[in-house]
């Protein structure tokens, strides 16, 4: 068994310490500057993030995480915008993260998130933040965790994840909620066909958004006959609301809907469900790191000449792979 | 620098090689049944199927791949069906991958493509596999490129990956390609807007399916708009083509523009792509194979404590990560 912590921190301490530049009282506090640059902090993984994350860590916990997906176009930031503005009138503090697909142009996704969601750019009690994924080499998991427990140890009582893209990281992300909405509009044609391949079982909370516009009864239909054939999960029949965001119809029955599930999901399956999220963030972690590893030991031109072999077809990848951890298991066990 | 390999495998031996039950004559002939065996296999990542993997590798390495991503409903799959029937009265073989996120219901995804695709499926040189995505810790852009190494080395001179979502991990997959097409179609809203900030650079050669529903122009506009402000990649202008997939048309034009993007990036872009590609499969499997490590050499007992420990917020995730690599090198040197 693993033995318990060794180094105990007093709260005094705590608050009085400063992790170069990242001010933890500021940060706990609400600041939203000292929040901006703990959150680029952990992001980019950054030694003193870490560490940041290490001494905040047990303040958090008391946030509400509710995840928001669902296909490009579906009006996600203006549901998240209509529900961050509602929560808001409850005096709660609301932190948004939007987690976009790499770009090169993540500048662009940013610039889009704050025109959208300008009428909460004005409120002190709002974070707002943009992740974009950080190269292919994965991450995004543990970086989104990162800055979910920043927002939560800053107060913030209820922090929502938009999810741009609806592929394999999202729904991943989109698990680490503690609530799953999954968004769709009339008019998709075949998505509840393709959704019910892949994303739709994840969610607790089915929302169809733009539900003014023609179509919606379909929808409803198709989804109810989806969920129908669906095993239910924990004996939850999960709700479907509908919503026409931009003119702000349906937000107090979506909260009730989460609310309902949550208060369902206390009676036994949040403490599985969360249990399932921190084995699943621990091994994310531990390949991050292994990765990161791999990275600094193996030197970019041994990399390279493999990768020559590889696309020259001369050699195959396992092979490759194969040679390139051994050189790691006799470094390691050199040094 | 690593040494060349010391197996030499001659062509003779090659073919008469069984991997138990793995018929590599007959997977290189192109026998249906034998290659759905050892795409399972790879896909499955068997000790076996990684054993063909370097057994078939030299011998794949012609076919093209090309990678077909973009929303939901946008009418991927039958602009597949259509582009592989088309390659088809080239006399050509065509393997078709479909990737979807994970998924319970996988089953369902399977039927769904069979259904859509049913006028290839009397086809005896189309080669048709759903791949669900294997939970979440990854190791789906490894699976696919073993898929496509099987595909092509048994023939296939075209290969079409079709990825039903659009995050981080379709993108990736997307990268694999030789060449890229994103889908878009009328009517999509934000989505021009929302791509922006995600995939849209992704793409060699744009379409717009449904071409023949209004808006057609509207997306065409936007996505000139878009282009226009993006860094152009190699000297590369991407080409945007229409379609009406269902109705066949523009299916020609489209490979044309395939034929007319892999023309120019034969001069020289291909190359380093293909190099960019195999360092990055390559880091796949190594963290992959490091991961697997882990997960067995770290007891799930124990794993659990941590979780549960990290789940009660009673430690951070960081210093239990560390915790846990701490444990596995003291067993690897160990042992």
């Amino acid at each position: 068994m693993l033995r318990p912590p060794q180094r105990q921190r007093s709260p005094t301490i705590l608050e009085e310490q400063h992790i170069r530049g990242l001010e933890v009282e500021k940060i706990l506090a609400g600041d939203r500057r000292a929040i901006a640059r703990a959150i680029s902090a952990v992001e980019n993984g950054t030694p003193e993030g870490i560490e940041l994350l290490k001494v905040i860590f047990p303040r958090s916990g008391k946030g509400v995480v509710i995840g928001v997906t669902g296909s490009p176009g579906a009006g996600k930031s203006t549901l998240v915008e209509k529900l961050a503005a509602d929560i808001r009138r409850d005096g709660e503090r609301v932190g948004i993260v939007a987690v976009d697909p790499t770009s090169p142009f993540s500048g662009g996704a940013i610039l889009g998130d704050r025109i959208r969601m300008q009428s909460l750019f004005a409120d002190d009690g709002v974070y707002i933040r943009s992740m974009a994924t950080r190269g292919h080499l994965g991450g995004l998991a543990v970086a989104t965790q990162d800055v979910i427990s920043v927002l939560d140890a800053a107060g913030c009582g209820v922090i929502l994840i938009e999810t741009v893209g609806v592929g394999q990281d999202e729904v991943e992300i989109a698990r680490h909620a503690d609530v799953t909405l999954l968004v769709l509009v009339p008019g998709m044609g075949d998505d509840v066909q393709t959704f019910k391949a892949g994303v739709m079982e994840i969610a607790d909370v089915y929302v169809i958004n733009k539900a003014d516009r023609p179509g919606a009864d379909r929808v409803e239909q198709e989804l109810r006959a989806m969920l129908a054939i669906s095993p239910r999960r924990g004996g939850w029949d999960p709700p479907i609301v509908r919503t026409a965001a931009t003119l702000g119809e349906g937000i107090p029955e979506l909260r009730a809907a989460i609310s309902q599930y949550r208060h369902h999901a206390e009676k036994g399956a949040m403490r599985e469900r969360r249990r399932e999220q921190a084995r699943g963030q621990l091994l994310e972690i531990v390949r991050q790191r292994l990765l990161e590893r791999v990275l600094s030991q193996i030197s970019s031109q041994a990399l390279d000449a493999c990768a020559d072999d590889l696309a020259a077809h001369r050699r195959d990848p396992h092979s490759l792979a194969e040679e390139l951890l051994a050189r790691l298991d006799s470094k390691g066990s050199g040094s």
